[in-house]
């Protein structure tokens, strides 16, 4: 170590590979966006069965009257990460998303961050992931899914469910048409059949799953308990935050209800309209063979999907994971880095030269 | 708002200005060391006298064996800010920063970030200039101050006490001479007076402040209570976090503390080596007039500094207010930005082509 150093160049440690939504879309096409929501299911998977080890804290929400900005961190012991993330409904009449993110991760052993990365793309991503990768475990055998709420995310929960579960037709649903045509469109190339139906009773008819990812923030009922029969998989991914569900509570009591982390989904999600101690089950719990999923033909599975701060993690450890070798990612000089740690000062200085 | 355009381009919203380590020394170097400190503090200042308006939380804290990764959300209702720092002593062994820190702010009316920046550079500047705001309410007329420790942190100490309270002599004590070596050469063509110590007993003659600035993670006594003379400042900042101090518990009880953020402080300051109801005074209030700092030419005022969010926060103001014209700051595409909200993945296709 010495303090006489002349070097300016910062070391290698001193960048951070930074994924950009350009370069997140060329990563996307590269893997194709049927595979890569199968890899980011896997890694989601694989962070659940080993869901012990997982930091899991509540989100560190700041509110006010526009929306939420929150902090969502996590840590496995090795790898620590975290993601930005926005909620401001009234963004898009000004023509902003409702929703932006972007995540971090970096390493426990030194604190370095490892990797930077848009988020808005990759949380749609692993959203329908994580939605594929439930109802592979709990829903029943079926080609058709109904989707109710044709927006940002349908087109993506769309091809999850199809890559993962077999789903080939799609019955569509939205309040605006033009949202429904807007998805018909986006999907025309994949060779999934997508009917466009006037209601959502007709969007429910022979669909196994049943998707709702509606947008509103309010107590709205997107399903009545007339529209869930016997057998099916509901699918429910827009009740995500307080005084926002999608559900009649009467479903929930028909149904098993199946949740990520259940101190969050008891404030964010479906159950949110119930007693605190009303009984559900963690998908970790599942799918590591510790509880049951479906027991038998006429069971309803619920799963009250509301996103959670592990899924962001599984979804950058693929992205760090893949960015190998494709020249994406760009590296940003975001770390001080002294030859001397004690000299920061004359760092400073040397830049000046 | 169409759903059949074919623009492709991000729209300006969907940048976010990135001032990287490279940037972060122009800026400094534009504006110059000094006139930073000033400006900081004044930016800090102005933010303590508004104290009632920020969003109070703990940092969030991920502890492993190697250290610690926070994160430090605050925010005035319009606008949000965090840091993201880490403290992992053992990191020099590598060669590496023990910390290493960056930092965003956003529009709390949108949750869209509007700056993302480097923060060790800019902490080490924000450290200082908190310290010599606070020396300048609270210590007594004095051209000289001691240094202890003369580490990362030192000089930036040194040279905002030199702007904002009129420091001229600096005598320094650290148990590595070539520490002492290091800063007295980083300040050679400053003009200010330095002599190097032998002992810390011969680097508090004369001062009327005490800096304290040491990187040891244990409880030490750096100052013993015979050191510590009727009317100095003491300016205590390398204790900042649990298991690590260095006052003698009873020069606490000689002087009167004064701290940032109390809960905050009785965890990671001097004052942990005291009982949860030891007296303090918020910097906050003495600034904005509501409670008296020093008080008489003999007392003994204790500055227990840690760090708090909201330095952070007027830090990063600062820098954003700062960059407008200098052509620093790299815009990094960080938000996807769909011409329509409800057509991410039409924008994902489009990209493809």
């Amino acid at each position: 170590m010495s303090l006489h150093t002349t070097k300016i160049a910062p070391s290698p440690m001193a960048f951070v590979p930074f994924v950009s939504v350009d370069h997140m879309m060329q990563l996307v096409h590269r893997i194709g966006v049927r595979p890569m929501l199968r890899g980011l299911a896997e890694y989601i998977e694989e962070d659940f069965k080993r869901w012990a080890l997982f930091d899991k804290v509540p989100r560190v929400a700041s509110h006010s009257q526009a929306g939420v900005i929150e902090l969502m961190p996590t840590s496995d012991g090795e790898v620590y990460g975290f993601k930005y993330v926005n909620g401001h409904p009234a963004n898009t009449k000004g023509g902003l998303q409702t929703v932006t993110a972007f995540g971090l991760l970096s390493n426990v052993a030194t604190g370095y961050p490892a990797l930077l990365s848009e988020m808005t793309l990759l949380t749609a991503l692993r959203t329908a992931a994580t939605s594929a990768m439930v109802a592979r475990a709990l829903a029943p055998e079926t080609d058709t899914m109904a989707v109710i709420g044709n927006g940002a995310q349908s087109e993506f929960q769309s091809l999850a469910m199809a890559e993962l579960c077999g789903i080939k037709k799609l019955r569509l649903y939205d309040i605006d048409r033009a949202a429904s045509e807007k998805l018909a469109r986006n999907l025309s190339e994949t060779g999934l059949e997508v009917t466009i139906c006037a209601a959502p009773e007709e969007a429910v008819e022979g669909a196994g799953i049943l998707t709702t990812c509606t947008a509103d923030k309010q107590y709205a009922t997107i399903l009545t308990d007339n529209m869930v029969g016997a057998g099916v998989h509901v699918n429910a991914i827009g009740g995500d935050c307080p005084g926002k569900t999608e559900l009649h509570p009467d479903i929930l009591e028909r149904g098993d209800v199946f949740v990520e982390y259940t101190p969050q989904t008891r404030i964010e999600g479906e159950i949110q309209q119930k007693a605190d101690d009303f009984p559900v089950t963690e998908m970790w719990e599942v799918l590591a063979g510790a509880r049951p999923g479906r027991t038998s033909a006429r069971q309803i599975t619920i799963f009250d999907g509301v996103g959670f701060a592990v899924e962001d993690f599984s979804a950058l450890r693929y992205v760090r994971d893949q960015l190998e070798g494709t020249g994406l990612g760009l590296p940003l000089d975001m770390l001080a880095d002294p030859d001397d740690p004690r000299d920061l000062f004359g760092m400073l200085m040397r830049a000046k030269a």
